[in-house]
């Protein structure tokens, strides 16, 4: 059975010299991989004729589906538009429902119009006008030889929303027929890829060709996906969760989650499965441990607040720490994590909380400890979990880092801990 | 002149089915565009071997230089090496080097080693190891009629290791004589990139064909970017920024800035030039506005902290908002942003405070606001400066909007309003 196969094409000189960082790519090629497309390749070019003329060109030779984003802006750098038509052998024509569209958000707007706007309503004449609910460029789906070309703009919501109200249920419509693809997960943590790997290599060996194992490395934490192909989905799904099972059996101790889950939404759901509201006290984290706890839908079933007392002063008038016990033990001890995540508790009126102090770059305090240095303790119920760690990257790093422990820490006492 | 040409290649499934989002290509792009070298294309492909030697073939035909990240791992779904060895007609060998330094790594973490540790000490003998000082995968380098392949591993700061220490020094090195390429930013806020293209059309109109304009719109702010390529970098320095004068000029009540940095630095430095320490109050925002803040390196010297009040009891309890005030006005009001702020001010001794109050998900708030109302107010020396937006998007998106309002907000107070 023929494997559909998908190329992604990101446009703009942008993505080439890395003022912007690609999120698109990403979330196109999950939506397809729900349908069974595999992508196989991700190509950013400059924003010119001869790049997309030449890349179209090439890719159309092996991919089923060509999906491009960028390049559609009402400024003079954008050239997409023209190329594309050019390419496909149409000319240029004012679309009416796009017009009245496009005019429609500059007066919900209260904004003039400009002639440029207006040119967003021209569209080639040899393609299908996919609605942009969002923005003012519309997308565009051309077909040649039984193959597809969809070209959309590249700000994140506008394609996204293109993507889900008409590229998707399209592409769902159009290859029903096609071969299946199943996805477990395994998410672990505190053990190295090399390690989880010795321990299962005999399950690993002996999977089918059909399968495929991957490690997908992040500080701390290892997951292992199992991928499988094949025509009937069911099947496949029974199979390949059975050897998920057997792997996760087998590195039991490390497991979190069988879920394909972001680790704040497993915690999330371990609070809320235990009944339980957290608080938190960043200092060297800088609120990105509540950044996290909150992008996840609903974490106010679950999620009091965080007092990030990055000043020391803060931890004395905030979160009410004796000024002795900063002094006596450092402001980075774990002495001082351990009062902050009691304070968490205290003063945000949850049942848990979370401290944590650390230097992730010497100018932040006047603080003897090595750059790295971080103690992190969660506190509820009576009882403590505290570590202690030494992170030996940049500041960035350090901070992600440190946040995964933080969350996983949570997680871990919640679960196997205490409450 | 001929001007070199680079393809950045990354290898991975993780990278196609959306799992990880590749933020290596972009930073690996900004320190070549510093040397000087284009960047024509970046190419994710899997991590098979008919993927890796057919992109190599195709992209050696066009670009100078080739750099690959990923695929070096240790666990068995990692071909790289073996495939790249083969490219180049090399056989695998032991460098000792390497297996000391791996050995290394293993002693100094107290963990034991295994087989597939000691194979990241195997090396193609026609390659020169580039040392991973971070890791244990060293980086190679191929070399091939006057063109260059380079491998490095997929992990970020291991990537950046190489980078900074074997590969951009030898590029400088081996290629001095090459064009220049400068670039000059001007970053504005407030005003579409259509008006903004309208407003410096004549401007745009007459720049010399080895100029480029680009527009990098993101929410509520638009960066302009000049790019200029030529022999004489001197030159071409005093030509671009005289296009940029002219150009911040014209849009002035826009810019915040020439200098090509992120927000959040923009307005470290202007607490740190005015000397006011700042404080805030976040909780539609969650944190994320304290977590941009403390990116930079040194914010401590102008960042108190944060209370994240996400539930309305810790606005009463933490910030000591009135709860008569929050019945009457709502929580998503204007006065309790006002009051949030006022209070960051007070609670956390700070000269100016940020308090931001909105609503970005139906569950979040018992609040009869629409979602995507966000009310933010920043308050210090007597003075308040509040301001009320309606955001249209999904909640992460929102959240970021939201922030880069506040930060431009602070900005804003700090150098037009008052203090």
């Amino acid at each position: 059975m023929h494997s559909l196969k998908a190329v992604i094409i990101t446009i703009g000189d942008e993505l080439l010299i890395g003022q912007i960082i690609d999120t698109n790519s990403a979330w196109i090629a999950q939506q397809l991989n729900l349908l069974g497309i595999d992508i196989c390749k991700r190509i950013a070019i400059a924003d010119t004729k001869e790049a997309i003329t030449n890349t179209l060109h090439s890719e159309l030779a092996n991919a089923d589906i060509v999906l491009i984003t960028g390049g559609l802006g009402p400024t003079a750098d954008d050239v997409t538009k023209p190329v594309l038509c050019d390419f496909f052998g149409g000319k240029l024509i004012v679309n009416e429902a796009v017009l009245a569209h496009v005019k429609g958000i500059f007066e919900r707007r209260g904004r003039p119009m400009l002639a440029r706007n207006l040119m967003q309503a021209e569209v080639p004449d040899v393609c299908t006008v996919l609605h942009n609910a969002q923005g003012t460029a519309p997308g565009m789906l051309f077909e040649q030889d039984d193959k597809i070309v969809i070209s959309m703009p590249g700000v994140p919501f506008e394609m996204k929303g293109i993507m889900t109200d008409a590229v998707l249920p399209l592409l769902r419509n159009k290859y029903e027929q096609v071969q299946a693809i199943v996805h477990c997960n395994i998410l672990t943590f505190g053990e190295g890829e090399s390690f989880l790997a010795e321990k299962i290599k005999d399950i690993e060996n002996a999977l089918p060709s059909h399968i495929q194992l991957a490690y997908l490395p992040s500080p701390y934490a290892v997951k292992l996906r199992l991928t499988a192909h094949g025509s009937n989905e069911q099947r496949l799904r029974i199979e390949t969760e059975h050897y998920r099972n057997e792997i996760a059996q087998r590195v039991a101790a490390n497991v979190i989650s069988l879920e394909d889950l972001p680790l704040e939404q497993i915690v999330g759901n371990a609070l809320l499965a235990k009944n339980k509201y957290l608080g938190l006290a960043e200092s060297c984290t800088g609120g990105y441990i509540a950044h996290k706890i909150t992008q996840v839908n609903g974490s106010s079933r679950y999620f009091k607040g965080c007092v990030v007392s990055y000043a020391t002063q803060c931890k004395i008038d905030i979160l009410g720490i004796d000024p002795v016990l900063i002094k006596s033990h450092g402001v980075v001890s774990e002495a001082v994590a351990v009062a902050m995540a009691k304070a968490a508790c205290q003063q945000l009126r949850s049942d848990i909380g979370l401290g944590i102090t650390g230097i992730f770059s010497a100018s932040d305090y006047e603080d003897q400890s090595p750059v790295g240095t971080v103690f992190i303790a969660v506190a509820g119920n009576g009882k403590v979990l505290a570590k202690q760690y030494q992170l030996h990257h940049d500041r960035l790093q350090n901070k992600e880092t440190a946040t995964q422990i933080a969350l996983y820490m949570i997680w871990e006492f919640l679960t196997k801990t205490i409450v």
